[in-house]
């Protein structure tokens, strides 16, 4: 039953000179407001303001890092409750709670241990014997006004967060916000549904989209970006399998369109067609001014079986090998040298950040870097993403941080390690002279505000 | 003429407060017996307990890490007398000695090292100078009672060690040992042998391993699992050139089983059924309870001059680009939920470790990670290992250190340098907070000794 | 309007005890002289010693590391006014010092720096307030003898400079100088315009080279490899989009030949040709002695449009993928056990460090490794060489820094940075008791000084 308490100097390097220099550069951070540009909260949150409603189905069950580690030693998702509302929550929490050890080293304990501690006060680390009282003072808690989303969206000095909707939704969450609450939270463009040939309801969605011929699937397109807007949307946001891009022909883009309309798809058609996408989503931003975000190379839901039993996001997506250079040559050709486009690029594939991502990101005036990505949003990952990108593209070709999460109580927590990260590798570049002190107190504060207020036209 | 001597603080991370951390982490399992679940130790040693021969026999010879680096300077085997029994060893050991600097910064030099100091007692650096009187010193303690196998393993604290032998072996020598000596070795199922239709030897091993069809192929394979299990084996070990893995129809497999043994060999077919005979491997570990390893990735014998003249293990292995996310999947669509299956993944491509190795084992109950292998089996490789695979693996899907190795004499110089990374590592968790004191002292001993003992079942 | 000063314990460990060792192990080595075995200085420099025209034609037009960023971030070329002798290059200067921002965390930062305070005395950062009297004060420098090419090269202590010349340069300028300077100014064989027939130019620069047949293209390299060791040339150098070597029969070869001479040329012939022409390299380099470096991997002029209007290395060239293990196999297979040969291997593929080309240089005779290069070129970039290299290849099978500089200026400067850092390193080793002090002092000028000597015969 040991003490949980956050150590003021956590994540700073150890030597004592250089650990100093962190905690100044910090300091100055600390409290600045959240930018949350990219991410995945759910807008009827803060649309409704209902309470959240237990500790498992706020912490554990719709934590894709959490019930993976959990699966992987062997809890399966029915002893977990998974999508099963009449389960027993406390047992599913206790259960949790007596594997806590399993998140050692990782990046959930430390958002967690995070939340914990800040937003419900603990003292003690969450573990078997400490199970049901923090199940229990968890519940109480979320019961109370202070406890609710927008009262949550305040206490964590949220400026702006950006959730992100597919190219068919209504946004009537985004409309009721707006409504009556003045909190910031604006929508993304994120119209995989419509694009991805590779899924079955491919055509489906497209008809429900409204378009039936390549010409008016582009104008629909274009109209759907101008309602997103209109909900504050600045960006939007593509998860392809690969970062594959194209340059057709007008004829043969309206082709491909008919093939894969006609329901004679193919898996290469239907790679073609997202590939042509992209390029055709960045001459829109050219036009319309939306930063565009790039994130590729995941295999999603590489296990079958649990995929039909639970559906996506169930933890088995796993990175794969990611090539730019060659895949993003067509949409280059055509954008790359617009320096009033934003296109960030994301990547589980790190082998990136120093052979082609910084390279690029360093040369063409649209490419921006996004922040570590996923699994790689993590102490080292975070160190890595920095050390292997800035010596070539710099730090004002990346875009800051993105918590990119739909763990909405974690959100403090990921934004405050991302900051002691940055301030840990600027404190290095200091004490081993390779920055002077004063530039690195600028940087912190561009990289923690100014970088993506200016990239995602916040 | 320097002083050889061992620092009792080496591999310890430099600052004072984290050095300070890791020595009390060490101090925890420095004494631990030794588990060695995976190795290529000779069970003849410990089954005849014969004296080892001399110097050059024992410590350069066998040695491939050591005969690839003076290989690569220009020294000619021959001139290392290598597979030449008349040749003049006290001259190969002293062109060795004197070529001692090349492994300056290789763990070569750190094993060797350890070795000369712990069990012969020197106390000046091997060099041209102390040559000969390192090969006297050694050959006389070589004809000593207390340096014969049996009495270096107890010597060594070995609780176990797991030997590597192919499908077609008697295991004569483990009968032997069994027989009349207490110690702990056991062997390990490696059929590379009677699976690698690459091989021209492939058919006629297959006749010795006495199957003719595809089904008695699969029963004998059985019936040969069940005798090593019979002679302590509690795992299996498959070396392919990739991880690639097949999930074929009976049918089909037969039918590719008969291509094979008919002898119309070709690669793909080759590569086929590798990659069915690893979800075989699979399905009868969940039938029969042994852990199963997979190395993959060298490009063996990639030297043709010198393997058509000296054979395999020469040096001439390369590690190549290796896929697991892909590679994987066929036998993971049958295996990968089973949390009665251990599969132990390994790589000689670090690339996999973030990008694929720790999402897959941090997430399908069956896998875990092996530990740093081969030429990443070095301080520099196993921190690597950690930063790379714990934040999204954690610690529990990992299973501790194998030595993995011929040279008997330097296990424990090994384990002692695996333990004292493992200490660095987790001192650098505890003093930038991102793990408890007192947690590190509980994940020590399982890195070291709890995880190896339950993944192996030893 | 900060300070400039450079620190004197800059690029060290920031642990002290570390950092002091590291300060010693410098020490040694600061004032040896530069040897610089592969670079792109311009010999005219030299055989002229015209001085330098002016800040910006020297600093900001030649230096691609320069202009890319700051094209990244939305400066067009136009505003720097590269290739326009009519612009306005104070305006260009200021441009240019406003954004030197941009570099912070990069080396051309650390360069940049080092040659304003070391070569011209600055003692104000670079910046929007000082860009008037850098340009003033650089300008009236640049007039003075001692600032002329001979004066600086004397002043910089370069031993021996090698510069890179085409297979159809007549190498007047090595003449010139040999004629009337005692500098050691010597030139490298790069055929890569007769080798390439991916290039339009092929057949024109092949018949200006004087071969119509297979045999008398042969003949004629080996005449023109002569002709280059009497201009000093010790070296080849080789700068393919992949390291892809073969090993066809004098027919084939022939035969292949013939195809790209009479203008049907495609692109697997032409990369077919490279490979052979690798072999063949290496072949005469066993005949002349000279040592051949391959520098592979550069997707060269990513950008058309860019291309189109200025031509080539204005910054569009990007890392690849790239593999050794299978490319180098034909040429190994034929030279790979010649201790006599050495071929430097270079990479724009980190992921290859660890995973191919330490194993293959810590095995083959004829191998080496070429320092970390371009993007590379860094702090973080040459820790990531040592770490990852170091532990399979050793420090004999590397070959010291390369400047590969064009910027003349900036050579004191990367040398400089690189001594520093393999101090670093070598002290990281010597505190965590990797490698005794005394050995460090050793390698420290073995890497600064012994092994470019000897890998490039200077």
């Amino acid at each position: 039953m040991s003490a949980l308490k956050l150590h003021p100097d956590r994540f700073f390097p150890a030597d004592s000179g250089t650990r100093a220099i962190a905690r100044a550069l910090f300091a100055r951070v600390e409290n600045l407001p959240i930018l949350s540009p990219h991410g995945h909260t759910d807008p009827k949150w803060f649309a409704t303001d209902a309470p959240f409603e237990d500790a498992t189905s706020l912490f554990l069950w719709p934590d894709h890092y959490v019930t993976r580690m959990l699966y992987s030693q062997g809890i399966t998702l029915e002893q977990l409750g998974l999508q099963n509302p009449a389960a027993d929550r406390r047992a599913a929490w206790k259960l949790f709670a007596s594997n806590y050890h399993l998140f050692r080293g990782t990046p959930s304990r430390l958002w967690l241990d995070h939340v914990f501690a800040t937003v419900f006060g603990f003292d003690r680390k969450l573990s078997a014997d400490t199970a049901d009282d923090y199940y229990d003072r968890i519940n109480t808690a979320l019961k109370l006004s202070g406890f609710r989303p927008r009262a949550l969206f305040e206490r964590f000095s949220i400026e702006k967060i950006a959730t992100t909707e597919g190219a068919l939704d209504t946004l009537a969450d985004h409309d009721a916000i707006e409504r009556d609450w003045p909190g910031h939270v604006v929508t993304t463009y994120r119209p995989d549904d419509v694009i991805d040939a590779g899924k079955d309801v491919f055509a489906a969605n497209v008809e429900t989209f409204g378009a039936t011929t390549w010409a008016g699937y582009l104008k629909t397109h274009q109209d759907r970006r101008a309602f997103f807007r209109a909900h504050g949307a600045t960006a939007t946001d593509h998860g392809h399998p690969s970062a594959a891009t194209a340059n057709l022909s007008p004829a043969d883009a309206s082709a491909l369109f008919d093939r894969l309309m006609r329901g004679k798809r193919n898996a290469n058609d239907a790679e073609l067609f997202r590939a042509q996408m992209l390029t055709e989503m960045a001459k829109m931003s050219c036009d319309d001014g939306m930063t565009m975000q790039i994130h590729p190379g995941s295999f999603r839901n590489h296990n079958p079986s649990l995929f039909a039993k639970y559906g996506p996001n169930i933890g088995a997506d796993i990175p794969m090998t990611t090539d730019y250079v060659h895949a993003l040559k067509p949409m280059l050709d055509v954008v790359g040298n617009r320096p009033d486009l934003t296109v960030i690029l994301f990547t589980l594939d790190e082998t990136n950040y120093a052979r082609e991502l910084a390279p690029m990101a360093g040369y063409y005036p649209c490419l921006k870097l996004g922040p570590a990505w996923w699994f790689h949003d993590s102490p080292e990952g975070m160190l890595r993403f920095r050390r292997q990108v800035t010596e070539t593209a710099g730090f004002y070709n990346t875009v800051g941080f993105n918590d990119d999460t739909r763990a909405f109580l974690s959100i403090p927590a990921r934004h405050d390690l991302a900051r002691r990260i940055d301030a840990a590798y600027l404190a290095e570049l200091v004490t081993t002279h390779r920055l002077e002190e004063d530039e690195a107190h600028e940087l912190i504060v561009d990289l923690a505000y100014n970088l993506p207020k200016a990239a995602y036209k916040l």
